[in-house]
């Protein structure tokens, strides 16, 4: 391989850029021209293509969001667009695609690898909802940004004793949610892969009023329930001063930590090595440690487990 | 004097414990005692009395919040209830008060220091709306906390081409709003004090549209207009893609900047300097850089301008 | 059981409180009663025993240091100081004990559960290097301190086009070098466990300064050379503005992470849980991302390798 | 005026990209070119110049460092530069020029403007040493910078009741050291502008540790003392754990705060305007919670003295 592209899709996550960096430089270290695709998979079918060089990706681990932009990918699950875009990247001799993405972005991933077209995929949501991978770019930044908002609202909670409901994203899963709540002591956290019982919370915050506990701490997942909604339902079986934070898109921005650069530095690298000896159809991630390759088609189709242990933990620490 | 109390009041703000640390400090260096009253002007009715010493309050100049916890000041209007707080004053042979907080808290100032007891303010709010002070102990961490909030925000804004609606506390006043517009580069703040003209801020948009601006920030004050409202009625008007964050409670809390941290330590040694030497009924605050003291019935009852060449900038750097 | 100590040792490491309140809350869940021992072994010793409650231990997930406090392990090296510390657990009731620490605070754990006194560990140091667990508690938050740090020195590099060497912590190890580099983009990582090549590393600064590079940046572990050192070594080669920062204790301190709150909460739980069942001698970590057992003996003794395709991705990333 | 150039000169400080981009834009509004000279005043002499645009500028109110780089500005003194470089500007038809600088950088602006090239300053320097203003862009964030590493020093601190001597900038004035001390409640504040007794330090430490205080935090100027030094004495004298931090170029770098960034759009604004009514030779800084022009010459000639109040605070709080 001479010329291969890479692009970022879906919603943004701390890390891309730092793995567009690592194609980038990774790349030019090993003779391959990198062009990056600006906007997403709209991009691709666009022709909005630019070659990178490694001064052009200066300064990019640190800075969140992703340079080359993004795009929602529902339009590019036509086959019609999926071949558009293979024309043109044919049309510019570019070789092979790298994705940087989440879910629905692997699928375009699976949907133009299974066209003969070589690509390999990054791991990349806040949402860590990929099988195959215990983690995903994004999503350990996505948890201290979300942490230190919470850290910052426990002030206000135990200045005026007063609880707190603060609703974190995860329309689907509760990683963020269940790793939020215990690394803030959260005394319940609501998520969406389990029923919860209204009567039960009740009882619980009762039981700690009773056990003079200034304040509770909730959190909720967005697809649990909403903050608000739950808010209601409390107030209108207890009499407690409860407030609302939902956390919203600053779970999302900000710069990568630690983990997050690393990771995305690690994937990158993987994806450049698998796609230039022949890998397609695959997504990078980790697992036990270690960087695996998951089947591109079992990333989108299949469905990640949550940490019960994790999850039982909180009930436990909350005395 | 030989005996004072100190209390925090209304809603909690980065530097109160600050300002409680300085109180206790400095009273232990000039032989007053001083007595920490918790829960704030109900703490002081129900009797909520502990003494404070030099190591009780070590490691609080970093500390959010108020260790010694507050409370909404409503029934304090009542004449009865100030009797019985001097009358519970008396019976430990508090000579005076210091009252840590915003407009609402200095109400009870002014209201004790009319019945003769010794009472000193110490304007603190996040809203800085306390009339014949620059600055109250808060506003400067609540406003950064908004700033690195609406940075990450802008870091999702950018990657997707998409604009945002943020809406940031004050209910009445628009300080928050335009200081954190103006650090982010916002295109557009809406305050509660300046009618807004929706037809405007559409045209605004457009414009900047067609200069191919790639989104738009707009930056709102909660008792203008709630985000959502806005948000409905500018997607009635344009077809553009726009999010809300509603940014809420963590502007409250968190660690204070060094601007909080100094004045809080100020405004305290300048309120106990003055108690001592037979000062009451007044609210210590800064005014052109010197530490002023400022009449408690001029500071509750007095509206606080707000500065119209900071809101003029906002247009002109947003081109 | 029903009467257990816990401490924690040798350099303090963010996450240390989480770990004890982890210890505190789930103790108190499964009726055994938790006694702090404060100033690490030396504690023991003075028979410095205090027992704690959960609401002892609320607020401390996100505080950084040790609440128990900790002090050096040398003395702890003699058995009679050792027998004279099991006699004083005998005397108060105590049958158990979790040592929260790095490598000389587990020789502690082997040593007195070689004396058939009944001991976990947890394994918790910056440094990471401690044989049998992927991370120690600690070491997230120590890097991404480290990163913040660098990221700010970086700016003053671009903007005077000035190179820079950092040194950060590890005196035997790595760990935090390797993994401060990749994060920063670091274009050289000096680490104790590679013999370097000074040769090496002015022709890799000349080559950049002939492909513009503005500035370089060098990470060294205070173990494999001091910065002061190496700018001098530089210096009398090349023709080149070089400055040193020697980042220190702020590594160590600061609230801890997700990742470091999580895994103490983890480790403490399963700590106990061994405890209680009869385990001793042992230390808890984490490996292939499973919470694990390690033996006190081995963790102690055997010498944990730096992850080799992390230091290679260095040189390839900073083209 | 069509055309202007801007550059920034000495130090790096966080905010000079905020002032960059208020000249960028509001020169923009105000129908002005904006030429960007690269390197300060030794981009002036090579020529470095580029023009600016809105979108140029769009990212910069967050950014640390200065885009258009800086340099030493010790060349510049020769009238044979100074005359080449207003022939570099009359040559490109640039009528005017601000500088964003510290002490050494007004000093060109003093030396052009005495041979009627028309110059306005931004005061800009994280040493706040410059005469007639309260505050200099880049100190508050500089000052935040070292509360935060303090913070973390404090943490390591009181986990082994150590203490620590904290190494601030600052080689000729004190204005850092005694805003952080004051905002971290240091002991102890060594400052160049006040003699002090090291009779009286240990004195004072002897006294803390017998009134039970578990560890004393010295900050000192570089200019007082070097903290390495400092170390020494006092060991010398007392029997005592004392660490020492240099805290370094991370107080330069870094997202400014607040007000930071504020400070830096209202000076850059005054400078244009000023500049364009035919200003010149004046330096824009804040006097009094006022945006003010002090002469250039008396800003670099005059000496401003510390806040003296604020250094006496220290010591009461202290106890």
């Amino acid at each position: 391989m001479k010329r291969i592209a890479v692009l970022t899709s879906g919603g943004d996550a701390p890390g891309m850029n730092a793995a567009i960096r690592s194609v980038v430089r990774i790349g030019f270290s090993r003779n391959i021209e990198v062009i990056g695709v600006r906007g997403g998979f709209r991009g691709l079918i666009e022709k909005n293509f630019n070659p990178l060089l490694p001064r052009d990706v200066s300064g990019l681990l640190e800075k969140g969001g992703t340079v080359l932009l993004t795009s929602r990918t529902d339009e590019f699950k036509s086959e019609e667009i999926q071949e558009k875009a293979i024309e043109n990247f044919k049309s510019e001799h570019i070789e092979g695609l790298i994705v940087i993405g989440g879910n629905g972005s692997q699928s375009g991933n699976f949907a133009l690898s299974k066209k003969d077209f070589p690509v390999m995929g990054v791991a990349s949501t806040i949402d860590n909802d990929l099988w195959g991978t215990d983690y995903t770019i994004g999503f350990d930044t996505a948890v201290n940004n979300a942490i230190q908002a919470i850290d910052k609202i426990r002030d206000v909670a135990t200045s005026h004793a007063r609880s707190f409901i603060v609703e974190v994203m995860g329309r689907d899963r509760g990683f963020i949610a269940i790793d939020s709540a215990i690394a803030t002591g959260a005394d319940i956290v609501l998520i969406p892969e389990v029923r919860f019982d209204i009567g039960k919370i009740i009882k619980n915050i009762k039981e700690g009023m009773e056990k003079k506990k200034l304040h509770h701490l909730i959190v909720c997942a967005e697809g649990a329930i909403h903050a608000r909604d739950l808010e209601q339902i409390i107030k209108s079986r207890l009499d407690i001063e409860i407030r609302v934070s939902v956390l919203g898109y600053i779970q999302r921005g900000g710069s990568p930590t630690r983990f997050d650069r690393i990771i995305a530095t690690l994937f990158a690298e993987r994806a450049l090595t698998e796609l230039i000896q022949g890998g397609t159809g695959k997504v990078v991630g980790i697992k036990d440690n270690q960087i695996v390759l998951i089947p591109a088609e079992d990333a989108v189709t299949k469905q990640k487990d949550i940490n019960s242990s994790l999850y039982k933990i909180i009930e436990e620490v909350s005395v």
